[in-house]
């Protein structure tokens, strides 16, 4: 079953669902923009993930890296399909123009993430930090810094790594290890051993520029005391830095991607940013990297979803009752309830993800471009929040949904040619890196809840309510009831959270996976009463956007179900 | 983190819980037994497991098997280890006296099964079977068929496998194709193509048996046309017979067993059992094989408990609130709320699921050997209702469990070293052979409780009152209050089902998969609640067995919010 790009949900969403040429229009960077350039843009790169990027993913899953003096070699085909990428163009894609780049919407970059790792997760690791580094070097590196790294990282020419993890430092990064020590002509030495290093030593660029947290000598202890600093694997003067390929991971699943244990041994760096204020300069890298996390999740329910349905429909198992192929000796196993229960939820997720993240996509786009100043407000805080959210839960329910999946493939789900158990195994890490959903369950509760006493929540319960008034507006006001309801009881349980943190300093943590992942079923809830009253709305849309309504109001009562058995969970743990 | 044999919980199923040893008084072929010696034997067990299996696991999955000139090569270490398996005499543990075997009881076997399972998975898939296909040639083989290929089965010189599957048929067996002739001798010969046979073309022993389904010339079709032939791959003139193996499976997991295809060209058979009554005999195997599937399951989720606990009281991240190491660092993440919680559930399901695997056990010893006829059908009518449930309860929770748990170790948990992803994969398969969960399910709905209108649930029902006013008496009326009440949602919600299927015959199918987590999460309630009371009745047993109670009725209290998240699901697709 060959990777599709999802084209029909792309135009949906850009249109109908976001109106997201509404808000380009306002916006002088995206003024040019229209609805079908946009879309053509994503046929295009779905193009190249489907031409390119899919035929290497059960190979790259089979032939893995290898290390080979001190040199990771990438599998076969993953080197050109990356020449490929550069050619093309598609590093550039939302860089900033003053950059090189071609100033598109970060919505439509993440559209693309979705794509590339949906139809190759192993090899999108090798690109996927680029963003958020250029990010990263835009916002916090010194004017020479950024002139003599920015131009070949927005191009592509060379890649980036992101260097936070020590084998002693990882959800913990107080413990950090690396030292900087200052040379006279104003750059470092960096010196220590930084582990689980996606892209390091990797074959595909002449250049690998790493960010790496290190401490100078004056640092103060912990989280304070940490300086960011960029290291490149080539000097200016063609010689090699001190950086070393130690040791390649044996992983369970996503073996095309090359993840490794550096070695930085007096490696020449630049600091970027203040001193002893490298987590927050970090985090703008960090931040880019854990929505990309989350589209991850989406883009594995999604190739589950695809992969499940194209077997069920194929594989005949039984009689169904009614019978659905009477001609055949027994019906196609999509026919039988627990089969189709589990397509219905593969379906029904992937596409309220898949909007979810696209929402999210364009607020980072309002929250960096809108003209209005407390639109940016309002946008920034609807970001914050629901990026651990959707990292947290989509990555979770992507993993789960893909294990699930894999069911219905009976003992064939087992073996590696029909490529489902590879979607397994590649979708677990998603729910461990760029911070695991603990902490991301953790950063939701402390940091982007109790820190503003649900000042975020406010925000997005606004939202809620302006989905449920226009679902209303639809006819839809038993969809609207129960969006209001979620969002009320959320709000309550956030209340009885707070009060009981008052008085105990243990209690977020005791209730932050379930606090996320209630959080979780409401952001979808209210993407399934944005896609019914937006499906429902469109009165020419025709028997297409009708089956679109009723999957999604069909999932609403899924989510209901979920969502109860978490306040429930709740209740008893607080 | 060494694998460790259970001893502990062993002593204490056996002992106070199961009370076994009174039982087995009144039983004539283990009347000599007693607790000690049992005890004595499963420790031995255990030792050969630690010894012997354990050190191959990791290794065994590295290197997997290989198809060599048509014969598979198992791992290295994998035919030593079954030799002194064999010269050790453990195949013919509770095999019958009668045929050589040690007439130990059958719940010995399991609690060794467990723990082989625990140890090493892949290379306890070669003797599986050994037991299954020992009772279905005792059941149904002629004396002729049963001198033959009993004896080297009973002590393991030879190994059988089972022979279902072709590639369009799985879980619908009527589609099989493979064809069996009679020849002038009173044999047969069978001409067919089967899949996923694990432990075809071995070479751990000299000659393996297949019990292989296939249709007579003059069978109907259907499943009431299908016979069942026994297939050696050796002749006794020592000529090889018409088997062959087609291919090997690459697997997600369980890379040390061979899971092979089997071609059969004219293969001599001889057939087992009545002409077209084929399915009846084999599921005496297969009954056999769902209950070491269930074990396969608590084996899971027990190891993956002792890799977690052991990984999270080593490794220290971020301060807990309170301390727990305050000189160090960092305290130990088995002190954060998420993961403390993690923990529980991994020990609480491990204990419980043992708990309720071992009373399955006994039954059947009871059922089998007890002297009254009443106890033996009561018996019966519980293994018959359970093992559906076990099997499918217990593998989704071990494999769910194993893959929770690999979440504690972070970046760690997805590379092979730290061993925890292995059991994911390896566990994952549970869930599909020996009839998927999603076949258990609906056994469990139409024939074990629609087809007798709920006569199997009332006994089980009066045994979770039993065990509830057992409970009562040792002061625990709040644990026994809800037992009881669990009990009770159950069997309305059981009387639901019924009057839904009496209008639709597509009702059952709709809600099986939930009824049976339902019904699983009811047996492991009732598992605590007689560990609660059984631990803490145990006056003289100190601390350890506090605590044990004490888990179980936390343990409870997970299974109430579990179970009532079923039921909530229930209603609304019923």
């Amino acid at each position: 079953m060959p990777w599709q790009p999802p084209l029909d949900d792309i135009a949906f969403l850009l249109g109908p669902w976001l109106r997201a040429r509404d808000d380009w229009k306002r916006i002088p960077r995206f003024a040019a923009l229209d609805l079908d350039t946009a879309e053509a843009v994503l046929a295009e790169a779905g193009r190249f993930c489907a031409e390119v990027l899919a035929p290497l993913n059960a190979v790259g899953d089979l032939q893995g890296c290898r290390l080979v003096d001190g040199c990771v070699r990438t599998p076969d085909g993953f080197a050109q399909a990356y020449r490929r990428y550069v050619a093309d163009g598609w590093p550039a894609l939302a860089r900033d123009p003053e950059w090189g780049g071609q100033g598109l919407p970060a919505l439509l970059e993440l559209a693309f993430t979705e794509m590339q790792v949906g139809a190759n997760h192993a090899w999108t690791m090798y690109p996927g930090l680029l963003a958020g580094a250029v990010a990263c070097l835009q916002a916090h590196a010194s004017p020479d810094v950024q002139a003599r790294f920015l131009p070949p990282l927005v191009g592509g020419e060379w890649l980036a790594t992101m260097c936070l993890t020590e084998p002693q430092a990882g959800s913990d990064l107080s413990l950090l290890r690396t030292r900087a020590v200052p040379a006279a002509d104003g750059s470092v030495r960096i010196t220590g051993a930084k582990v689980f290093i996606s892209g390091g030593g990797q074959d595909l660029t002449p250049n690998i520029v790493h960010l790496v947290l290190a401490r100078l000598p004056d640092a103060p202890p912990g989280t304070r005391g940490i300086s960011l600093f960029v290291v490149p694997d080539m000097l200016e003067d063609g010689s090699r830095n001190g950086v070393f390929v130690d040791g390649l991971e044996h992983k369970m699943g996503l073996h095309g991607s090359a993840t490794t244990a550096l070695r930085f041994e007096g490696a020449v760096g630049w600091r970027v940013g203040e001193a002893h204020r490298g987590l927050p300069a970090m985090f703008v890298m960090m931040n880019a990297a854990r929505l990309h996390a989350a589209m991850q999740g989406v883009a594995h329910a999604a190739r589950a979803s695809e992969l499940a349905h194209a077997y069920a429909h194929q594989r005949r198992q039984m009689r169904a009752e009614p019978r659905m192929e009477p001609e055949q000796p027994a019906d196609p196993i999509a026919a039988h309830p627990p089969i189709r229960h589990l397509l219905r939820c593969l379906r029904g997720w992937s596409e309220q993800m898949r909007a979810a993240g696209y929402w999210l996509g364009h607020l980072i786009d309002l929250h960096e471009h809108a003209p209005d100043a407390d639109e940016r407000r309002r946008a920034g805080m609807l970001v914050e929040l629901l990026t651990p959210v959707a990292k947290a839960h989509f990555t979770e329910c992507g993993h789960l949904l893909a294990n699930r999946a894999l069911q219905a493939f009976g003992g064939y789900g087992y073996v590696r040619e029909y490529g489902i158990e590879q979607v397994v195994r590649d979708s677990r890490i998603a729910m461990i890196y760029e911070g695991s959903n603990e902490i991301q369950a953790l950063d939701l509760l402390q940091r982007k809840l109790l820190a503003d006493d649900g000042a975020r929540l406010t925000v997005f319960a606004d939202e809620c309510e302006r989905v449920a008034a226009k679902a209303e507006g639809a006819g839809l006001a038993a969809a609207a009831g129960v969006l209001r309801r979620l969002c009320r009881r959320l709000s309550a349980a956030f209340e009885r959270v707070r009060a009981a943190a008052a008085s105990d300093a243990s209690a977020p943590a005791r209730v932050a996976d379930t606090f996320l992942r209630a959080t979780g079923q409401l952001l979808l809830a209210c993407a399934c009463v944005r896609t019914a009253a937006v499906a429902s709305g469109d009165t020419g849309a025709g028997a297409d956007a009708c089956e679109r309504a009723e999957r999604a109001l069909w999932m609403l009562g899924e989510l209901r179900l979920e969502f109860n058995a978490q306040l429930a969970r709740l209740r008893a743990t607080s």
